[in-house]
């Protein structure tokens, strides 16, 4: 199995990437190919002593940075690490790709590239959002903004795969993100995926709010992928403003500098566990292939666990379970009218 | 002036309700007509030796209680707190009304009973947000889940000048919620609602991201009432969160129970300035009358503070502002086909 992870990308790239990839080879037994600059991946391969790891280059001239437009840039940037790296995957070459790089030109180049699966109309980004009660899975969180009820319930049914075969949660609680939890609650949109949740035979609980996505309450927060990156963004910051007000509230008091050292790396954990580093990247689910999302800020840690999470995706056939899956939940809809009829 | 408080709205009503209402008319000289269950109302009175103080009773036999479904128990109540608290500002006898009770059917008795200020289609709902750089202003925040790009232009217009006579911010700045910050980013909707906006002659900074709510990028943050209302729980609720990571984290640790002690009270002053005690309740925007809506969590402090800015935007006339705003808008976008047509 092959692992392509794109050198390039991510607020640390190259040097942090490649130090997270040379530690997922010698973690995981990891076959990795790195995608760009091919000087400075050796450079930076040479300065680990890395090079007779097996490690494999694939050049890649080109750098799609973060703020860039995302179709416009994969179409015009053909020869751009993403791109490649994920053409690698089209061509059967290697197996998943690792990226923390520019999000939207990750799932634009994904979705052109290698389709998406089958009876899946649109992909999802989803991320495990750490909670007192241990790790919950919030989807989707950016790639799809425009969502029909349709779009969630295949994220429904994905992560139900997703969890099951990566974080061992059996039969997780599902919960649909409205503005309350009574039925009758939230937009058209809302109550029409409602409806086709409740028919899903997946564990659905229905709705749950704002208040429940970081206290626990269920394993799987379904959402369209405006909300779902508002809540992401809200998150991170809002734990530095959390910490501002805390320093403040300390300072008002005569405090020892280990109660401030303190309180600064218990904001750190819990941003880390936001970023992902701990649960390693986010999975772009719904196209035909494994793909990574690693955080911008990913270091060598996220990195190697992102590498991580794609081996273990590969490994366990996640994809070849949502498939049959969606296939079960789509014969099962077209069944049902033929038994009204009867 | 007289100001109407729904003694028995809010998870600590009547006691703290009419606690607070007793402060404001000390603290304010306020005029309150407290309403509600009588034979409590004037129990509370008793306790606090209040019964001399300038506050009327208004009986109402009825409560509608907090998960109660909005429109049906606006409707079936007709002798409810909220529904005879409103009624008094329709007859034009009270001039505001504070409630910390179900916010829902506040929002709903509000808009029939009142109706709404000329040339405005849906009320919104607007909360004050704690932020490092001070208050930010978040509207809508649950009044109208179904909003159209017209209704967050009118949101914009009506937070401008609360922000201008209440909040004392000179051609306050506001920023559109987004997923980025590009004008080409999000929806349909949200690219209409740019648009309305930018032509607003409003000090339209552009869009914003949910990293820019609590930060305190710009004065006011703009969107609809289903990701408005998702961002103000995953907030309160994310404070906890926290909150429960760092214990843990200080648990690992030996520290003296100060350090506990100080974190808790952080915290809680952070929550609290979510519950918008200290700024005094939630303003509900466009309707024909003064409106503020408490936290379910309000106590006495958080009561007076709500009855001192409906105090506040009664004598400053916010609303007379508000609909020569929104005229002087209607009439310039009326203006431009005549323009055009030249």
């Amino acid at each position: 199995m092959k692992i392509v992870v794109d050198a390039m990308g991510g607020d640390y790239a190259p040097q942090l990437v490649i130090e997270g990839a040379i530690r997922a080879v010698k973690d995981y037994g990891a076959d990795i190919i790195l995608v760009g600059d091919e000087a400075k991946i050796k450079n930076e391969l040479l300065k680990h002593k890395a090079s007779r790891l097996n490690i494999d280059i694939q050049p890649a001239s080109e750098i799609i940075e973060m703020h860039e437009p995302a179709a416009v840039s994969v179409r015009k940037k053909r020869d751009s690490s993403i791109v490649k790296g994920i053409n690698l995957i089209k061509e059967k070459k290697a197996d998943a790709f690792v990226s923390a790089g520019n999000t939207g030109a990750v799932v634009c180049a994904a979705t052109i590239a290698l389709r998406l699966l089958p009876g899946i109309e649109r992909p999802g980004i989803s991320i495990i959002v750490p909670t007192p009660k241990g790790a919950s899975f919030l989807i989707d969180v950016g790639a799809n903004i425009n969502a029909k009820p349709i779009h969630l319930m295949h994220y429904a049914i994905m992560s139900n795969s997703y969890c099951h075969y990566i974080l061992n949660k059996e039969n997780p609680t599902i919960g649909l993100l409205n503005v309350g939890e009574e039925e009758t609650k939230g937009t058209d949109f809302i109550r029409d995926t409602f409806k086709l949740l409740e028919g899903s035979g997946l564990n659905f609980i229905g709705n749950v709010e704002g208040r429940d996505i970081f206290s626990g309450s269920c394993d799987i927060i379904i959402c369209d992928g405006f909300v779902g990156n508002v809540v992401l963004k809200v998150a991170e910051s809002l734990a530095e403003t959390i910490g501002t007000f805390l320093y403040r509230e300390l300072k008002r008091n005569i405090i020892t500098k280990a109660g401030v050292l303190l309180l600064k790396s218990g904001l750190k954990r819990f941003k880390k566990s936001l970023d992902y580093s701990e649960y390693g990247g986010a999975p772009l689910l719904g196209v035909d292939g494994v793909v990574i999302i690693g955080h911008g800020r990913s270091n060598a840690n996220a990195i190697k666990n992102a590498i991580r999470v794609a081996k273990e995706e590969v490994e366990r056939k996640v994809n070849d379970n949502i498939i049959e899956s969606v296939s079960h939940a789509i014969s099962s809809i077209s069944e049902e009218p033929a038994i009204k009829a009867d």
